[in-house]
C-alpha cells in the first residue's frame, strides 16, 4: 500500500492511499481555507457513569449542500473547492471538518460534573473516487484496500498518546441521517474506551479468564458448528447472523484466527475478511434489490499499548429496516431499558440472506 | 383510588382506573377472542452480556389499523370491538395483545447461547378516554391519577415472583414510530433489571457507599443551586435540562426526596410530580407549537423485594428532534460505541425551554 500525507489550507490532515505509487505534485484542497474554530468538550454523566461529548459547531456545519455539489468528489472547479484534490488516488482519509472530537480541543469549562476537552479524532474515510458507487461493489482488492486503511489509521491514531480507542463505521443511507451519498465512512478515535466496546471487552476478559479461550472465537465455532445461521464461510473469515442478533439482519463478520485489531491480520486475512464483507453488502442490497440501510461497526482491541489476547477484530452490522421499506425504531425498550426486542428469530433472517445469490469478483 | 379488574373474553386483564366510584356492569372487550398464541422467549447475548428478547408472533400484529378503527377507545360499535368498554373510568391498564413477555412463556429452544422463556408483562396504559389529549394537556390531577396507576402496576406486577423491574413509559410521535395516536404509554415488567436501570443502580450503588448519600440527590441540588437549566421548582418536584443531557432538549423530572419508587411517594409528592411532569410536556409542545415527538421513561428501584436506599425515582424525556422538525440519528457513534454526541449545550436548550411559558391547571 502506498500512503501520501497531504495538509490542507485549513490545517487539516488529508491521506491518500492507493495500491500502485502515486504522483506526488497532488494539492490537498478544503471548502474553505478558514481553521476550524471549535472547541468541543465533554461531560462526565454519573448516572450513567460515561461521557457526553459537547461540539456546538456542528450546529453550523453544511447539511444539505446544492446536489450538484459533492465534498468527495476531486476537485473540479478550483472556485469551487471541494474536499479531494484531481489524482491517482483510490482511498482518501482526511480530518473531518466539524469534528466532535479533536486534537485542538483545549479548556474544557469548570463544571459541577468532572469535564475534559474533546480530544480525540474524527475522520471521514472515502472509499473510492466514484460517487455512484458502494462499499459492496467495489472490487474484493479496493475493499482490502480499505481495510488496509483503517488498520493504518488504527495504528497512526493509536499511537498518539491522547486515543485509547479508534473505530471505523459506516452510516448507511437516508434512513440513518446520511445525506451525503458519495460512498464513505467514519473514523472516531477516542481519548477513553467507550462503554459498548468497554463491556464487549470485559465480558471477552471474564471468558478468557474463566476458560482461556476467546469468547468471540468459541461463538464463531459454534455458530460453525450449527451452520444454520452462516452466510460466508472462508479459509480465514466468517460472516453469520449471530444466534443473539438484537437488530432484525444483524451480521456479524470477523477473522477466524482472534487477532485482536486490524493491525494483527495478515495479507490473507485481510482478503478473505473483504470477501465476506462484500457478500453481506451484496446479499443485503439483493434482498429487495435497493440499498439497505445499517450501521456498520467496528470492534477491537484498545490502543493503550497494552495486550488483549481477550480482545477479537470483528465487524457488526445494525440494519435500520425490520422488513422492506419497514423501519425499526429504536424506542422506550431499546433507549431506555437497554433491553432489545426482535421480533424475528434470527434463524429465519439467515436463511432470508442465505437465499441471496452474490457473485464476488 | 378506585380500581376495577377485569378480563377479556381471550383471558388478558383489564384494569380501570378512576378518583371515583366506579359502574360495576362494565364487561371488557377485545378485539379478537382468540387467546394470545405467541411464545416469545430469550436468548443471552455473551458479547454484550445480556439478555435479547424474541417475539416472532409480534410480526402479525395490526400496523396500519383503518383510521376509523382505534383500539383504545371505548366500544361504540359490538360488533367492531376494541380494547375499551363504555364506562366512567378515567385511566386504563390492559395486557399487550401481541406482548414481547408474557407469564405464558415456556419452554425456551435450548440453544448454545443460554436461553429463558419470555416471561414479564407488557401492558398498555390508557391515559384518557378522550382521542384526541395528549398526556400534557390532561389536568395536573389527572397526570397524578396516572402516577398513581404507575405506582398500583409497579406494586402489583412487582409483587410477582418472575418479574424484577417494572418501567413505565411512553414513545410519543410518528418520528418515534407510534402509529396509533390515542395518548397512551405503557409498562414493560422484565424479569430481570435491565442493562440500563442496572447500570444506572450501580452506579448510584458506588456514589452510596462512598458518601452515603444519594447519587441523584446530590445531582438535584446541584441543578437548583445553580439554578441555570432548571424548568421547574415545587415544593416536592423538580424539572431541569440535565447537565450532561445526551440528547438535545433532553429533560429530567423527579421529586426532591430520593424515594426509591413511584409506590414510596406520598399523595403531595406525586401531585408535585405531575405538576413537573406537565410543565415539561407543555413546554415541548410550545417550543415550536406543535407535538413533539419524545421517549418518556421512568426509572426507579427494582421489585426484588431488597431494600435500595441508593435509587431514586425519575423520568428521562429523550427527544426525537436536533431543532424544528429535524430528527437527531442515533448513529455509529451512539449506536455502536455507546457514546453520544450533542450538537448543542444543555444550558442554550434549557433556556429555549424556559422562555416558552405554561399555565398549569
Amino acid at each position: 500500500m502506498h500512503h501520501l500525507r497531504l495538509i490542507k489550507p485549513d490545517g487539516r490532515e488529508l491521506s491518500l492511499y492507493a495500491r500502485h505509487e502515486m504522483t506526488m505534485d497532488m494539492v490537498a484542497p478544503s471548502p474553505s481555507a478558514e481553521p476550524m474554530n471549535g472547541n468541543p468538550h465533554m461531560r462526565w454523566h454519573p448516572l450513567r457513569g460515561e461521557w457526553v461529548a459537547y461540539a456546538s459547531h456542528r450546529q453550523n456545519r453544511t447539511f444539505l449542500p446544492p446536489p450538484e455539489y459533492n465534498p468527495l468528489a476531486p476537485t473540479s472547479d478550483p472556485a469551487a473547492p471541494t474536499e479531494m484534490p484531481v489524482g491517482d488516488y483510490d482511498v482518501a482519509v482526511f480530518e473531518n471538518r466539524f469534528p466532535t472530537m479533536t486534537p485542538l480541543a483545549h479548556d474544557a469549562p469548570e463544571l459541577t460534573v468532572p469535564t475534559q476537552p474533546g480530544t480525540g479524532a474524527c475522520e471521514v474515510v472515502v472509499f473510492s473516487q466514484d460517487p455512484h458507487g458502494t462499499l459492496g461493489t467495489l472490487p474484493v482488492d479496493h475493499i482490502a484496500l480499505i481495510i488496509d486503511v483503517w488498520a493504518d489509521r488504527t495504528a497512526q491514531l493509536g499511537a498518539r498518546s491522547d486515543i485509547e480507542y479508534v473505530m471505523p463505521f459506516e452510516n448507511r443511507g437516508t434512513e440513518v441521517g446520511v445525506t451525503l451519498h458519495h460512498p464513505h465512512g467514519q473514523i472516531y478515535a477516542f481519548p477513553f474506551v467507550p462503554p459498548l466496546p468497554a463491556r464487549e471487552l470485559s465480558q471477552q476478559q471474564a471468558h478468557w479468564d474463566a476458560k482461556g479461550t476467546g469468547l468471540l472465537a468459541d461463538h464463531i465455532a459454534a455458530e460453525r458448528s450449527q451452520g444454520v445461521r452462516m452466510l460466508y464461510e472462508g479459509e480465514h473469515a466468517v460472516a453469520f447472523v449471530p444466534i443473539c442478533a438484537r437488530y432484525i439482519y444483524e451480521v456479524w463478520v470477523a477473522p477466524i484466527r482472534p487477532a485482536a485489531s486490524l493491525c494483527d491480520l495478515t495479507e490473507a486475512e485481510r482478503l478473505d475478511l473483504a470477501r465476506a464483507l462484500k457478500t453481506v453488502l451484496l446479499k443485503y442490497d439483493g434482498l429487495w434489490n435497493r440499498p439497505f440501510p445499517y450501521l456498520m461497526i467496528l470492534h477491537q482491541a484498545p490502543t493503550d499499548g497494552q495486550a488483549h489476547p481477550e480482545a477479537h477484530v470483528h465487524l457488526q452490522f445494525y440494519s435500520a429496516f425490520r422488513s422492506e421499506g419497514r423501519l425499526k425504531y429504536l424506542a422506550g425498550c431499546e433507549m431506555g431499558a437497554g433491553t432489545f426486542t426482535n421480533d424475528s428469530i434470527p434463524e429465519e433472517k439467515a436463511a432470508e440472506l442465505q437465499a441471496v445469490a452474490v457473485t464476488l469478483d
